[in-house]
């Protein structure tokens, strides 16, 4: 077993930097569309057989140190009995969105019995992988967000309106969001995820007091509901730089950084006790070959050859990605990525 | 004339802090409502009388220091003969969106007679104001994202694939859109306008290292070729919390901050040299008054009475926003607000 990822995640010293890219199972490859042009993503979600072969993709392909569980972050909702759909290009869409307090007796307590397609998917993983596989779920915030607005927003009104007006509703439905993305994450760590993360994708739209206040208690309740399993915690969202330091803090052991904050200046901001995983722009991906390993490089660079680095992009593999592009990337930080080793 | 809002920009003392919002003048007011019902955007644009009254509108319902022209950040582009058309709820959207370099033919550059309309419409307004005009044009990169993507994005990825892959491109598309902008922006301040504002929306998609090299120097261009005209420039971005020096640096007199970073954080990184513009979360505007005070205190806290600020929202009012709070912030603003006077 190939246990780069987890040394690095715990900050220890590594022979080579490892490397997965967020959104590595998807549509940059053509393997990927194959099966999604015979199954939706929700099929392929709750299809162990699909999940587990969609999830191996790019570990085949790329050659990359960690596999990811094919899922969506918004998965975890379904538990709760909320519809959900996912529309290709647009996102998640939920059928009745979450308006006030009396919307809260709508959200049922998750049990074992929801995440049995997971279970399953990862059972079959755990023969066919020789790399650690990372569970994940959505955080609070984001679910939460998902569910108030409906479907895709640039402003994030609905939700901080409620956050502003309502904050005993908000602070209920955040720890059910809690209680619900633990649930997701314990059940994928019992049945044999390595490591988790914790995708707080649209956090980077708070304030960093707002985020403070009413939003990491109840990240902070799923990490800590965590630290009995020992798995290594990575904790991310986008345009976060104000934020990392509240991340960390949250109980991470890894916190993921977008390509916005240099490497360097992001270690700064979380010190010295947590890892850092990032963080090349995916557009970057999309430049000729010199222009991405420069970028790469330089994201080598600001690390600095201190352990506790686990290469990734910003964010997802964008879908016009070429996968070659991926590979090499993965060489590329095979051979030059030093990790205190 | 009330002058505080041009002291603060120039740093100097002021009895109290000067208060505006970007997009005062727009649809969270019923007046320019009803004026909508009847007009497009580009109509009122383009009618002088109606841009003067959409513009005064929210000086005389909220009693804000300084105008900002009724105008569009893409206006300008319709100088170079390109097809925009502006949709409610979605944005600009082009007609043939810029593909490589053989795009650049279309761009014919601005001349005098593409800006009668908004001689004309700031030729009223210096009749009926007795606060400052502050004109506007779109940055160089913003505007490029519009004429590359050609309608909505989240990611960028066709921009920033053109930045990279057609660097010479590049280079000569944002360097004609310089030219647009500082054109716009130097009728504007000729015709009357007494501080003007770059706004580099989405230049915080970009890391520092990409804005340094590929975007500052067109903005630059820009800012600098206004020097001589003596008024302030204000240059303006979203998610820009690791470009806020290079922001500044490029000519600015003041530097607008998103809320996401507090205006102490901002302060330190923008130096002692230019003056700061904002920062409350333009949906804190949707919560009850006792929240809104308190985050606008906070706000006024994080500057410390520091000469050179001026209070704002950290991007635009949100058209679900009451305007009774919006008056009240600015009294609020004007009773607390001591900007080192």
């Amino acid at each position: 077993m190939n246990d780069l990822f987890l040394r690095a995640c715990r900050r220890e010293p590594v022979e080579r930097v490892p490397v997965w890219f967020m959104r590595q199972a998807g549509r940059a490859l053509p393997e990927y569309r194959a099966i999604r042009e015979k199954a939706e993503m929700f099929e392929i979600i709750r299809t162990p057989e699909l999940a587990a072969e969609v999830t191996l993709q790019p570990v085949r392909r790329l050659g990359v140190d960690a596999a990811i569980l094919f899922s969506d972050i918004v998965a975890p909702l379904e538990a709760t009995g909320v519809g959900v759909e996912l529309r290709e290009g647009i996102g998640p869409v939920i059928d009745r969105p979450f308006r006030g307090a009396d919307d809260l007796a709508r959200l049922r307590p998750p049990d074992a019995g929801d995440f049995g397609h997971v279970i399953e998917t990862i059972r079959i993983l755990r023969r066919e992988l020789d790399v650690p596989l990372i569970g994940f779920a959505g955080a609070p915030f984001t679910l939460a967000s998902y569910l108030v607005e409906g479907g895709p927003t640039r402003t994030y009104a609905r939700t901080k309106a409620l956050m502003y007006r309502e904050p005993e509703t908000w602070a209920a439905l955040l720890d059910r969001l809690a209680d619900v993305s633990l649930a997701s994450l314990r059940a994928q760590v019992d049945a044999g995820a390595a490591a988790v993360q914790l995708f707080d994708s649209w956090a980077g739209v708070l304030a960093p007091a707002d985020y403070e206040r009413a939003v990491l208690p109840a990240s902070r309740k799923v990490l800590t509901g965590l630290a009995d399993t020992r798995v290594p915690r990575i904790h991310f969202g986008v345009g976060t730089g104000e934020l990392l330091r509240l991340m960390a803090g949250a109980g991470a052991d890894v916190v993921g950084v977008d390509w916005r904050v240099p490497l360097d200046r992001a270690r700064e901001r979380v010190g010295d006790g947590v890892a850092v995983q990032g963080n090349l722009d995916p557009a970057a991906c999309l430049a000729p070959w010199d222009v991405v390993a420069g970028a790469a490089r330089d994201v080598l660079q600001r690390n600095a050859g201190r352990p506790g680095h686990v290469f990734n992009l910003g964010h997802g593999v964008l879908p016009e990605t070429n996968p070659d592009t991926l590979a090499r990337l993965v060489e590329l930080v095979h051979e030059e990525g030093r990790g205190g080793g």
